[in-house]
């Protein structure tokens, strides 16, 4: 079996996850490729060696440039904050590596179309991580849908709501700051809304949005004072679909009592389908008619389920860290075939250029194209 | 106890729920006033009577102008589809009469505002019928947002969601007329959703709103060829409250699977709280914070809820009409009082200008104001 | 139309009950007879008056005995406490009136077997009021389950929970007396679990039972010393079904935050049904295989499903109450068409046994056969 | 920090499981003790190696004896069938290791006694694997139980429902004989609803108890003719706690949809906890009285949660297997502290006992001490 050597870039949250998708993909999946967890690297020495002792990477390094570099590195998997992702990205490219990005791709557009080119000139392979389309139930909806089972779709309504912002008095992280974050809600979470759109009812045409800040200014992380927030608290959209569907997308950190509620709801000519994250492994089915029908809730646990058969017997529910899992597979399974899966770095333009067009249509107040 | 003779026009779907309430209210409740059901109206002298003796009225008649000038009538109920809605009460409001009107209260604003100018001018006491707001889950509500429980109110997200024309060939019945239904999805039901979130969170000043026709053309009901459906099929909106609150309004009758799916969730600074009317009983509710928090359902089938000292036992649920009855009681208790109840015709005014708005907004494609 | 008089003996909980779909049933269902509410009796003159304006019968008695006997009397409706079931229905079947009473139907076989034994010889119309059998979902799973659609059933497991005596010092209402009530939570909340155990799954053979008193003294109603509970709190039991089926039945008022929780659970070899009274609109249904199989929730307000058309359009759910309506609506069929309804004087003395049954197991502590 | 090697005897699904907790504790726990797996016994070398290299031990091996009398060998981990439990467990007692046994700890009281005797006489740390009991949700149940908030307890209600072998036709595989498994439903999944009613209400008194088979015979897994099924498909019984509490234990196969469906209600004088495997992240509870209570659901992924610190943010769920992670984890906390860990062989022995007493109950058709 091939072997190929791995750098991670970043370990905090997504890291982590990473990490253990790493760690775990081959005890699960029969993959065609055996990845050697090699390098961690971060900003700080210790704490990139801590991670490395941890997390199950046999080296740290702060110096990601060189790491980018190494002859034996065959994948750079991008975890760091969105204002790094192009500069890393480019370089592995440009040094003829794997590239796996964490979501969203970049801050902005540009910065998203060069890393498209920088990929497709080197002709590498690149994956964006966008783990929730491999969800078992996500996947199980995706199958659905294409295989005509509700039938043209009319509407998707996605929102992304969390709470962990609600107190004003909560710090201005670095997630809170443009400069670093690109967006607030917008880019962290409605885009996650956007992305499932995108996967499931196809391209987004144009957009009205709303973008706003409850709280303008909070205790700055090391108590030395205040710091403005100049992200988006909130976004929301009403959207239109190419293929003629209508739908809304909003994401939030201001709703109490919602911690992850990552929810769709889409209808279709012959049904409709519905997914909350907090509960992922069901799916919500609404397929026939007549007078015994009902919205049924199938737990995407049995063996014919995406992904479910390397897992456990039906009813034994996956955690979130598994949709990595899944990612990594899956981005295993294409580097063994040679083939760059899906989704990719032309999702994350388009998904760039969706968040664009809502960012521009809070600013112009009309309808804006993507 | 003074005795109230009661006129109703119409005896459709509205006018058999109208029915039951005025027929329930004194069973259930103790009452300032006795409403005696006089006289039902209608447009078949052979429907009317059969409307009175099925629905308890003591007479019937196909002269609504007459009824209304009767010196023996008090209460004018009008249940008629929309456009007949602005001549029936403008005449009773003239005729001294207090006026009951069914939602949405007109077709147009001018209408809207000609009948709320004519019960003023005429000094008589006059409701419009949202019936919703009685729910007494949604009482509890209001009356928890009133005490301040959730706090300063940042988000509201309404959908009315039914699937009875998803079949392209269902017949174009009246409601998908514009000349008989003013609207829609947007009249007919998001309208529900607007006048819950006036009345929970405030005044709304602005909107972005799109309207959508899928299917362009239908089956006549007669069976003699196909009309055109000149109305929405589906409405929606993002919505800025005056207040500060930010919100989404959606309405549509092509969503397989959905019922009579009218929900809300409501996000304040503390709490949350969503309601679904196909479980109109149950109150979600979420205000506390920590580790043993999380989202509860009230039943809210105590004695210690609104409107419920009248009804059964705890656990004991009410069914949908009884929306009404609480509606007719609180009228009639105005009557007693002699105050004007709410919601009035200037809500309706109110909620007229806001559908307007989106109607006017996904015609230019840009915010209207309200 | 054939008129028939109606007297109802008591007028509290169950008689407002009773009062509602006598008051109710003709202007929802084509009944064959028209009943008029003619005399509802009480043991005060007062309270019964007030009833009988309030409820909407014509006169009031306190001599129930006189009324029983009155030729223009056609039927006779017992909503009294269970010990005066037996002395009622006897003198009303001599009468030769149609006899409806309250479950249970009495508060020992032996009563029970008088009273079936009396209506039988006087050859009357009789029905026991269970009423939960008429809620449409149940009467859904009723048709499901005769048309086979989920097998022969293997499991039976039934809840009847409540909380309003989970308070040691709540009063020792009658309920908690065994010379009025027969028994606590067995006869009271177990019983109707038992019964839809019986008309869904068949006769039930022998039983293994539990009751259990937890609080044995609680302050008198009149606040005059504490007085002793005879009764059980909570009542629970494993079962045989003749058809080969096993089950669990259980009722208590002791489970904090359960107001109202009738719910059944049923297996079969095909599938499973299950309900839950609180939202008693919904009946949960697994009865297909496969992976995209899931249990799902039918909203039984179709016009297909039972009872249903009568009343609102899809979506609009039916309270509590209407259970009696439908009760009643079949009583009138019955008695149009000269034949016993179900259930009957035979399904309590049914009824009756197999609580004995479940009280002489508890106290020989073996199984017993009904 | 101390390394302890391992080795795993066993390694089919319970194998899968347990090398998945070994793999991954220290990734996410600050463990005091660094396990090493270092081998892997099963009856096929081949299935062996292969499992080594999968599942990520060491080494392999097919003679469990010789691996328990390694030197370098310091914990047992018993993934076996429950017919192998004892000798293996005495063995490795004797042997001086640390023994950690999947449940149930054996298939009789006999076998479970000696046991619990070879472990204390060697003095030995032993851990039974009741998986549950760690997941974050469940263990806060306990700690809200112990910290007084539901109330002395009234009532226990577990069931735990699968489907899996409602075809009458599917194999006759071990689980369906008594010499390899014990018993059916009974030891196999009766026994977690019995675990968790003893670790959350307390120790069990007596039992009545009812056992059946409704498919006697089916087709030999090599499709050579076809065997008896000496186990039960199901297993009910009610039962007294020492402390007062009264309740049901409930195991079956032949739920129809049902997949893992191992879900309890708890009552107690204050409050009511239920929780559902399923949903395994979520609990819900009734704590407070009031017009505004009702049953929350406490979404169990917060850093105030037990275990949870380790893993991801709020919202974010645990899968299954990280019931078994948390075991490990407290396993080697244990080891680390010199102390035997809950629940353990004398947990094992109660069980047992327990289930003992349903068995013969079932036969004697009585109440059965423990």
């Amino acid at each position: 079996m091939t072997k190929l050597n791995v750098a991670m870039i970043g370990y905090q949250f997504m890291g982590r996850a990473h990490s253990n998708a790493w760690r775990q993909v081959r005890a699960f999946f029969d993959s065609p490729i055996h990845p050697v967890m090699k390098v961690v690297c971060g900003r700080s020495a210790e704490g990139a060696a801590r991670a490395a002792e941890r997390l199950g990477w046999e080296e740290s390094s702060t110096a990601w440039r060189e790491v980018v570099e190494r002859d034996d590195i065959d994948v750079i998997d991008i975890c760091t904050p969105g204002d790094l992702h192009a500069e890393i990205a480019i370089a592995a490219a440009e040094a003829g590596k794997v590239v796996f990005c964490e979501k969203p791709l970049a801050n902005t557009v540009a910065q998203a179309e060069s890393m498209l080119e920088a990929v497709r000139r080197a002709g590498v392979i690149h994956m964006l991580c966008h783990n929730y389309r491999r969800a078992p139930a996500l996947a199980l909806a995706k199958r659905m849908i294409d295989a005509g089972e509700i039938g043209e779709i009319r509407h998707f309504r996605g929102v992304y709501l969390q709470d962990w912002i609600v107190d004003p008095e909560s710090p201005r992280v670095w997630r809170l700051e443009r400069a670093r974050s690109g967006s607030g809600a917008l880019g962290d979470i409605a885009s996650h809304s956007l992305d499932l759109a995108r996967h499931l009812v196809g391209e987004i045409s144009e957009v009205s949005g709303l973008l706003e800040t409850f709280v303008e200014e909070r205790p700055l992380e090391d108590g030395q004072g205040r710091g403005i927030v100049d992200v988006d608290d909130a976004a929301m959209a009403i959207i239109r679909f190419e293929g003629g569907a209508i739908g809304t997308i909003e994401g939030s950190r201001f709703c109490p009592g919602r911690k992850n509620h990552n929810r769709f709801e889409i209808n279709g000519a012959l049904g409709s389908l519905a997914w909350d994250l907090e509960r992922m492994n069901e799916l919500e089915v609404y397929v026939e008619a007549g007078p015994e029908s009902g919205f049924r809730t199938i737990l995407a646990t049995d063996e014919a389920h995406p992904y479910v058969e390397a897992w456990w017997p039906p009813g034994h529910i996956l955690g979130y860290e598994h949709t990595f899992t899944h990612t990594v597979y899956d981005l295993l399974r294409a580097i063994g075939a040679g083939v760059v899966p899906e989704p990719n770095f032309e999702d994350g333009v388009r998904n760039q250029r969706v968040l664009d067009a809502i960012e521009r249509s809070s600013a112009t107040r009309r309808w804006e194209k993507v």
